[in-house]
């Protein structure tokens, strides 16, 4: 492990990245340059590398990589830290059963610091070996607790979202904030520590609080309404969770009878990228209306194939949505997800669209390599900025796959090695990492 | 890696296995015992285990697993091994074109035996690191480049099916047998290579031939009639492949009017369990009177969800297999899939069972784990005698599993454990392999 400052780079290696949802760009042993954290081109040979850098970037910034891959890092757009320490638990359970057995009593020991800590140590360390870079993370309703997490992936180098969850009714009481005001309140707490944090230098400018109402069914329309004027106040994006499952969409209709659908209810607090910008998990029954709204309001939707089909919600249309031109992104989901590697997520989302379109709607062709792919960097990293690609300005992320786990017999060119890096990512290994030019690994 | 043609052993550990569909046992920090290559009990403490043997185990048998986790070797039920080293490429094809595209060409390479004996060792090499101990395997058409297939598995000390493939129609001229007679004289060939070599005490009698016709489009009458006769007076069992897609169905019934059903194309030949016992692979799209074919004749089905997903073929109606209790094992089908992990067929099988309750029928309820892990163990393992669990008189097949990639500041019971390791195999390694009580890892 290299950590250094230093943010300009040159990079040699096989070089992989989308320039557009359908477009794959790779090349083989080329250089991949790095200025001030921001890309500035890929080459042929190191002169013509070094002539792009207008400064004083010199020899010892050039990493050789041999024939290691080089790809943007990956952006997990939906994932929970405090259900990190049980993914792969009881995945026979239906989704009610599983929140009331396995999440809610396990989120409740985050009021602890001190368990806190250590599970938070544990998650940060395992996501620092994956090739994931950026990250929309919910932790839970402690704020405290909350803001070590976002410390602690601060501290380890990556970019993130990190939102206290805010729960004002239908969950245990162990986890179920007193009111409104309560919630409210723990937010504006949380906001205050992070941007206290912030000034002592404590936390990094890639690391951001973000509103993070968990879902409709935990929250009330007092509640929304206050996060909602405190997100056009401050500047703040939202997360939440949106049309995941039938019954959910159900629940939500007795809740809230006055809302038209779903999504209205996150509208009316302004949630749907109107004016808040925002990312909704899921979105795999919604409704044309919905899909509307989503597409008007730029709302990023975050596919987590692995967890819809974990919890047997079923299969998002995404074929339709990039049809739509909707901002499209991957998310693992943990816990509802089991594993942590958005390639895996690349994989699952072409899987489940085969079994959709073989068993639902045989005019939505599968998703292809080139569009998860582009999923999973450029459309996620779209919700940080000009991230996720290797296109000039936008931020330096990189990731440095060692894939020799795969070597065979049979010659891979680097358009199939890529392939077999999403679909075996466990027999691959991470040798770099560099997010916004900052080497982290 | 020790490896000892000893087959008396006690092992301790923290012990896992099915003894029925439904019911999965577990055991903490338990004694295992095998006395001459089949189990013999398990046991809560050592001087119980100790007394369970009759001959002369003494202490120096003991191996202290701590609280590592023992299963039952895990069964593959079908599997491609020339296909291994291009597994997870062109998966945006659809099935004739990767065929043609890349399966084919890539068979056709293993005429030259310097090539087969390069791919095949690094297969078994893999193999061998997993948690398998018994596969049913399809070689290519190439009796010599399949017997080394057999020999390499042999001394790995696998229990294994080998198949020479035949096919004298429907394939490109670097494929196909020049008639009935070539394929059959080809097959003859290879069963007497293996004969001789198993005279020579070259290959175990662990490890066996299988007639593998590929598939009805692949073989004419003529072949399967000569090949049925050769597995009556042989007394030969068969693999091949059922109903995997509809397109292929419907070539089937192009191909053979005179047949009923696809399966019935088998059963003339003999292959539907009756009098030659069968594995097929698959069976996605069977009709009921061909489910009846299946249950009349014992056939096994393989079940490979992974690969019928990457092959957009469909999800096959496992719930119902059940519930006519079909013998249902698991397959990875490499290179339809690209997982050689049965744990990951496990997990699939379960993922892609919601994802059928949730589009297809809702009346049929998901797999658990319990039914998944004896699909993979003891459902599977019937095909090669009393195989795939830990009941008395079993043959030995164990696996020594460190889970400690997944410890976790949440503290897990053993059943925790097993579905962490089912959904997440790639974090754990084997430790230690036994088939049939001798030590191979």
């Amino acid at each position: 492990m290299e950590k250094t400052k230093n943010r300009t780079h040159i990079l040699r290696g096989s070089i992989v990245y989308s320039e557009s949802p359908r477009n794959l760009v790779t090349k083989d042993r080329a250089f991949l340059v790095c200025e001030n954290g921001k890309c500035a081109g890929v080459f042929d040979t190191l002169k013509e590398a070094q002539d792009a850098i207008s400064g004083e970037a010199g020899e010892e910034n050039v990493s050789d990589f041999g024939d290691r891959l080089i790809v943007p890092g990956l952006i997990d757009l939906h994932l929970h830290a405090p259900q990190y320490a049980y993914r792969g638990l009881g995945m026979d359970m239906d989704l009610v059963d599983w929140l009331d057995n396995v999440t809610f009593p396990e989120e409740a020991k985050y009021a602890e610091i001190t368990y806190a800590a250590r599970a938070y140590d544990q998650f940060v360390a395992d996501m620092r070996q994956t090739a994931t870079t950026r990250m929309c993370v919910f932790g839970t309703i402690h704020p405290e607790s909350t803001v070590l997490l976002a410390r602690k992936l601060s501290e380890a180098g990556f970019g993130a979202y990190v939102g206290k969850v805010n729960m004002d009714r239908n969950a245990p009481a162990s986890l179920c904030e007193e009111s409104a005001t309560a919630s409210f309140t723990a937010t504006m707490d949380y906001l205050r520590k992070i941007a206290f944090l912030r000034a002592q230098g404590k936390i990094t400018d890639r690391v951001h609080p973000i509103l993070t109402p968990r879902f409709i069914p935990s929250c009330s329309a007092e509640l929304m309404d206050n996060l909602g004027e405190l997100g056009r106040q401050q500047d703040l994006k939202v997360q939440s969770h949106l049309s995941e499952s039938k019954r959910e969409i159900e629940w939500v209709s007795e809740l809230e009878p006055e809302s038209a659908f779903y999504g209205d209810c996150y509208a009316k607090a302004g949630m749907m990228g109107n004016p808040i910008p925002s990312v909704m998990a899921h979105c795999v029954w919604s409704s044309p209306e919905e899909i509307k709204m989503i597409k008007d309001g730029g709302v990023f939707i975050a596919h987590c194939p692995q967890s819809n089909t974990n919890l047997a919600s079923g299969i998002a249309p995404i074929r339709h949505y990039l049809d739509e031109e909707l901002h499209v992104g991957l998310g693992t989901d943990i816990a509802g997800g089991f594993s942590r590697s958005i390639f895996r997520a690349m994989a699952d989302a072409i899987q489940v669209s085969k079994l959709y379109f073989r068993h639902v709607d045989q005019t939505k062709q599968p998703l292809s390599l080139a569009e998860v792919f582009y999923m999973g960097t450029m459309g996620g990293g779209e919700f940080f900025g000009r991230v996720g690609s290797f296109l000039p300005e936008y931020d330096f992320d990189a990731v440095v796959i060692d894939d020799s786990g795969l070597d065979s017999v049979v010659g891979m060119d680097l358009a199939e090695r890529i392939e077999r890096v999403v679909y075996m990512p466990d027999l691959c290994s991470v040798s770099a990492k560099y997010v916004a030019g900052e080497r982290i690994i």
